[in-house]
């Protein structure tokens, strides 16, 4: 029997995999109405990716899902190198930070199955009252030409035919969902690039892999860390994991990945035991036995792409292994995903709320995009830099262990995260940078630990940036235990207040910005309730940058930011935890310029 | 209708109140059958006690529910003082940090309403099976005096009658326990130490206290800080707590206090509006207004008394508030009672496991004994210090600031817990000190970061000593990539397998033991494969002391404990976190000595 419904909704998501899934449970805390969908009948049990960069662990911290992150998954903190050694095997040449990144809250990478992170999201989606509907599929998507629907946030442009799957496998009842936006978050095959004619952009390299996940049984002594071998018997990478287990990357020559005339892998001519018996080679003199079981493995071709455009008028939007594709051994692509929709989540929240005009969403594709195309870039060198051959007495072109070791860290403050840096925009402006020289405009907010002024406890600032939509302003006050200073203080938070009031056009204040005050005082001297009552909603509000009781945690948060203790600033973190604009404390003209520039009141709605 | 029937049980605990409940959860995670009753219908609502002082939350963590604590408790970094300021009112004297124990892993007080600290026990017992029988009167209690039955841990010598009461407050039927331990966790009325014909030995002060909880309107800028005021219009002490609540302690004199002829405060004539008002005085000119509601509020006259006896021929034995009462302002009150049940419960499980002998029971009033009786002299030099007058210039027998902050200060290893140190006995033996010279034998195993050899993960010690009813061998291994020591570490790991296979008598060593390595060799270098097999049950048991990859956390833990790098050193950490004894790293006949005291096997049952 098949029956028709039909519906409307602020936001479908096509996809629950990593990316769609941090959408979903973004839009979904921020109360925006959303719905997700996945021909999957259920969520991934083992394998795919599972490395988590220290960047997207402090993006977990700001929804509160890096706790069960931490609790759950394995932690690498150290690399290590193993090269040729005089008798024909390995020998260890070098161990360094897996993190080179120093400014990293947590100086490691989590490697965790992408069934578990997917649960972290799907019980966090729970208390918003969200599940994912599957099985699922996406038969027809029609965008409206209509320029005045178009224009207007409140519509529903687009209208999506779905077709539910019954558990026998049969055809289930056809829906029609009327959305105002749809996230595409389908992978690689993308169903909805296709439909929206979207080109992917790049090639693909002579570079094969296979993967295997198993618990090992070795006498290595470095399968705990993540490990690079390049031996004469081929190349392998290791990647230790939850519960013991570790992934191995193997490389694989044409022959033995049973490369078809067409350039494609024969997966059925492969079993796991045969990837393995490369690793053996690779490792001797280490043993490591056959397992039992493989928890999981694949074999693949590498290809570095880009999607031409990332959506279609703003309307439709792709994210994640939809709009990139490229080699999982830098560990890039589940981070690259779920940082797509962490972009794009808070833009379509401010958008669908009337905070900010359309215009917006314009800067997910100018941010995202460029990011993805530097990811292929880097992905082309370190795959290539990885596939080489060691180099040897006999092979001088090969790959030197220095080589390497400078890629690697070199690339480290990409791979990581950290070093990301949205270009200036409607919604990044580097004007006023010298107020705050190390906080670099368009980078995400150096970690840092202050003191709640009230009770000098500790408190990292990141845990004040938590991603509810909301852009925080940091009010760097200097000294506030200083008449002076107190006075002068008074003055701009009076005219902040007075901005604030203008731009959030008679809404609360409260609900698209949070302020947060941050006092040169010392915890011996400090009254947190001298400071304006404007800046500061509660008393947790209220920092100061000095060292805790001890001394360990904390201080010279002024110093590291480059902030002048006597002429402060307001620093405007965007609700995704990137420095969006700095501003002079005493004037607040350019912070009313930043906001009017796509905030709903002032704007005019463009296309 | 009265019915009866008729049970037995290994422990049967008598009251749930923090000191019953930590002793329950810490027998049914041990695998011992136990029960626990109570009179009241149901947890405590508000109010009472809710200080955790910094070894407590040691302890906590050591059964896996500090990270609940944590997170809803407040925290009390900073102590403040305020004294008579020249213009009649009060000023800021001086703030200090809270805890003055160097060595605290938390340096912080955290404060958290007794029944939410009940719920973390009562969740964690559920986890085991384990719920408390409620509302349950205790009607007599009968201990055999039957020698042979008392020198034999397998037999029920303990006879208690039940009254079950009904929900509509009728008598339910009655019921008749046999155990073979009893625990009298009923709190200063205890009903099981007037049974015993237990003598409360000490005496009650002048001072009169009153309690008040509230959530405050104030402009007072130290009203999240733990904060003494010493003013001319009264004293009072201002303790912060979750949710943005406040307790106070007001000192009363007898008039405001309602004292009766016979020496006892009249509650009736009392109501918390009049407590506060004392609060009003003593904060001019700083207001705080009266609120709408109390929480919760009561008031007491101090008495500084400790029980003549903690047992009955060590199978009825009291804890908590039944052994000791003293005045509740130093926070000592919940801290002492539990940590009475974290001594006692581990010693029960043993002897009921058939792993130690009845001596081993002696031991607990010989330590906890000794404790009360030092917490209740502390008690009453501070709350002398406390009550008295502020010194000024009329006043010159008052009390300075100078003094009171040094008895603070002074005071803190014991306030704090951390101080707290077991004197020599069976279980407590320092022949060999020497050996870790920071590592002082009757106190808690000192909190260090070592990195996990095989992945350079940095891991709080601490974390390694779960109270599981496990010694913990630490042993330190000296340099382990040095073959010399190597080798001699492969004797001195043999002839303790020898010896730990002989005091467990056949039984699975890991049942009673868990060893962990600890070499001093470095990152760069460790092979954590290397070191013989027995000394890890897991790689994760392999530490190096060694800086973790940024050099922030970690390092320095040989020099630390004062352990020499090349002897090394094997330290018995007891069950309960306190460092038993210390043995030369090659050879092991004080280690077998040290066990043989009171190890099941070889030793004789003693009464």
């Amino acid at each position: 029997m098949v029956t028709f419904e039909e519906s409307s909704v602020d936001v479908l998501i096509i996809g629950a995999g990593p990316a769609g899934l941090m959408a979903c449970n973004a839009l979904a805390r921020s109360g925006v109405s959303v719905r997700i969908i996945d021909q999957r009948p259920d969520k991934v049990a083992a394998g795919q990716a599972d490395g988590i960069q220290p960047r997207t662990i402090e993006v977990f911290q700001s929804y509160g899902l890096a706790e069960r992150l931490l609790k759950k998954g394995n932690q690498m903190h150290m690399a290590a190198f193993y090269n040729p050694s005089p008798d024909g095997g390995i020998e260890l040449t070098d161990r360094v930070p897996d993190v080179t990144a120093t400014s990293a809250r947590y100086p490691f990478e989590v490697t965790l199955h992408q069934g578990a992170i997917e649960s972290i999201f799907l019980d966090s989606m729970r208390g918003s009252g969200v599940g994912v509907s599957r099985p699922v599929l996406p038969i027809s998507l029609t965008l409206s030409e209509d320029e005045s629907l178009l224009n207007d946030p409140q519509t529903h442009p687009v209208r999506v035919e779905l077709q539910h799957l019954l558990e026998n496998g049969e055809v289930g009842p056809t829906e029609i969902v009327h959305a105002k936006f749809v996230v595409g978050a389908d992978g690689a095959h993308s169903w909805v690039r296709r439909v929206l004619n979207i080109s992917m952009d790049g090639e693909q390299t002579d570079y094969i892999w296979g993967v295997v996940d198993f618990t090992p049984d070795t006498d290595f002594p470095d399968v705990r860390n993540k490990t690079a071998i390049h031996s004469n018997n081929g190349s392998c990478m290791i990647i230790p994991r939850e519960d013991d287990k570790v992934r191995i990357y193997i490389q694989l020559d044409d022959k033995t990945a049973h490369v078809t005339a067409d350039g494609r892998v024969d997966k059925n001519k492969l079993q796991p035991h045969l990837l393995l018996e490369q690793v053996q080679k690779a490792l001797h003199p280490y043993y490591i036995r056959t397992p039992e079981k493989f928890d999981w493995w694949t074999i693949y071709i590498i290809g570095q792409r880009v999607a031409s455009k990332f959506s279609a008028r703003e309307r439709v939007f792709i994210v994640g292994d939809a709009c990139h594709t490229h080699s999982p051994k830098a560990g890039q692509g589940m981070n690259a995903s779920m940082n797509d929709s962490h972009n794009l989540a808070w833009k379509l929240a401010h958008v669908l709320k009337g905070w900010a005009n359309m215009s917006l969403l314009k800067t997910y594709e100018f941010e995202r995009r460029k990011y993805a195309q530097d990811l292929i870039d880097f992905d082309r060198q370190f795959a290539k830099l990885f596939s080489g051959k060691p180099r040897t007495k006999e092979t001088d072109d090969g790959v030197s262990h220095e080589d390497f070791l400078k890629a690697f860290q070199t690339f480290g403050g990409f791979t990581s995260g950290i070093g990301i840096r949205y270009a200036p925009s409607a919604i990044t402006s580097d004007k006023h940078q010298s107020l705050a020289k190390n906080l670099i405009v368009g980078q995400r907010m150096l970690p840092q630990v202050f003191l709640q002024a009230a009770d000098s406890r500790p408190v990292e600032i990141q845990n004040l940036l938590p991603s509810d939509a909301r852009f925080k302003l940091l009010v760097f006050t200097g000294n506030s235990s200083d008449a002076a200073q107190l006075e002068k203080l008074r003055m701009s938070s009076s005219n902040l207040e007075v901005a604030l009031s203008d731009l959030t056009a008679g809404r609360k204040v409260i609900s698209t910005f949070d302020v947060v005050a941050i006092s040169s005082a010392t915890k011996a001297s400090v009254r947190y309730n001298d400071l304006p009552k404007f800046l500061w909603s509660h008393w947790s509000k209220v920092l100061i940058d000095d060292a805790d009781v001890r001394g360990f945690l904390g201080g010279d948060g002024y110093t590291n930011y480059g902030i002048d203790r006597t002429q402060g600033a307001i620093v405007v973190v965007r609700p995704d935890g990137y420095v969006g604009m700095i501003c002079p404390l005493h004037e607040v003209n350019d912070f009313v310029a930043y906001f009017s520039g796509f905030v709903g009141k002032s704007a005019v709605i463009t296309n």
